[in-house]
């Protein structure tokens, strides 16, 4: 997919809503788990009954992983079954790699063609060579960690580092890479002023922003300091919406869920554009 | 395993060799791909040619994820094999991981419990939260990215920060964290004269050691400047020894390969205990 194309389905849907497939067997409704993959039909319902307020999914490889073989499958199903059935979805594993040059080569492969993700999300510690490898792929996205929304953040994203903090040096390094068009950033959204200072490096990127509601941050601050001319926001909302409800009206609470965050979206565009 | 069991196997076959088994398709013998599953037979093979010779073996996770489910299969197959038949072997899955809590929690069940493998490797990036999860495993290890063999290294890990380079910075302040006698570290070997400041701030921790031989990192140099008292080094070769021949005889000519190293490190370890 196309830079241009997801702005497109932003405007249609009037959504900027991304939603995380962050499953967990013991969070699920408990009726699911008889069933022969509790992982993909979970995630079925969740995609089915939320498919038109979102403009991305974001299964995040962890949780997958943790069930091994199983769990690889059910990845596979649910990357699937969204590309078959829903095109028009910006996917989005979120799987933070990066190693030397011919080993993310190898991850970009995984994701890119064997599953055939949108994008994929990299860590920028390894530096120029760890993350072009991704950045070589035609209409694919690497997503890299800038500033992140958890305690750890601080401890090494906002040491100052000649004259910046070090997050803002990984921008600004990252601008200069073969293929930065396809760089999309993670920027958490506990600090909603940080963006002011984002965005005067990196005006128009697109950033992928966890951490609105269960982890504290406010739609309304991200947008007013993070939005750029088109947009260039995808916040993730993962528990607040997937575990709306673990009862046998699970679909309808995480639709419900859904419709409010979609809802202030679609305010907040009439507002700016 | 426990430290003082590498510790012990170190010094009963002396050697502190680690092979990395990075297995692509392209590069094996073709003969092998007729098999059912060719990058486990090319392990199998490999592993019984050179386990008297080496104390680790380091699967990279990126080569087993490009071929998707049938390569989590053959890096399933290929930790079984090892933790059956030899289990004084210390296994580490190299796969960079990092993320929030909750997340890293789902990644260190992945790799810890689901594969049993004694180590995994992280990136620090995300900090305390996101690498104390797989510390909180007893008798497991957690080797953290430092300073990597790759160019892009000097991108940010030696970035001047607080006075420090980042990557001395990420040292110093990972000692700080719950179970932190957990952590191992990566530290390339192609500056060897690093290793002197490196121990000075974690003077007995376990290094794994990449870069040694095709990117041009010196063995005697690094042990000079970097073995500790309890040898304290972990030194991985991967294409070197396993694609040291593409053709019937590659078992042969990767424990010839394995040999050469091996007998370097008796002779290090006879100069220096």
């Amino acid at each position: 997919m196309t830079t241009q194309q997801l702005i497109e389905q932003i405007q249609l849907k009037k959504s900027f809503l991304c939603i995380g497939l962050d499953v967990d067997l013991t969070k699920i409704p408990q009726h699911l788990l008889e069933l022969e993959d509790p992982i993909f039909e979970f995630n079925k319902a969740i995609i089915d009954a939320t498919h038109d307020l979102c403009v991305s999914y974001k299964p995040n490889t962890a949780f997958y992983e943790a069930y091994g073989i199983k769990g690889w499958k059910s990845l596979q199903k649910t990357i699937n079954y969204i590309n078959e059935n829903h095109p028009e979805i910006f996917t989005i594993a979120d799987a933070k790699r990066g190693d030397i040059g011919n080993t993310s080569s190898m991850y970009a492969k995984a994701f890119f063609e064997d599953l055939n993700f949108d994008s994929v999300t990299v860590a920028p510690y390894m530096g120029k060579d760890s993350v072009e490898p991704f950045l070589a792929f035609e209409n694919k996205h690497t997503i890299m960690l800038a500033l992140t929304s958890n305690e750890g953040a601080f401890d090494f994203q906002t040491l100052e580092t000649n004259g910046k903090e070090l997050y803002k040096q990984v921008l600004e390094t990252s601008k200069g890479w073969k293929n930065s068009e396809n760089l999309m950033y993670v920027v958490g959204a506990t600090k909603a002023e940080y963006f002011t200072e984002i965005r005067k490096i990196i005006p128009t990127s697109f950033l992928l922003v966890p951490g609105v509601g269960a982890q504290g941050g406010n739609l309304q601050d991200v947008c007013k300091y993070g939005m750029s001319e088109n947009v260039g926001l995808l916040i993730n909302s993962s528990r607040a919406i997937i575990y709306a409800s673990n009862g046998e009206n699970f679909t309808q609470k995480a639709r419900e869920e859904a419709i409010k965050v979609k809802n202030e979206m679609e305010e907040i565009l009439k507002s700016r554009f």
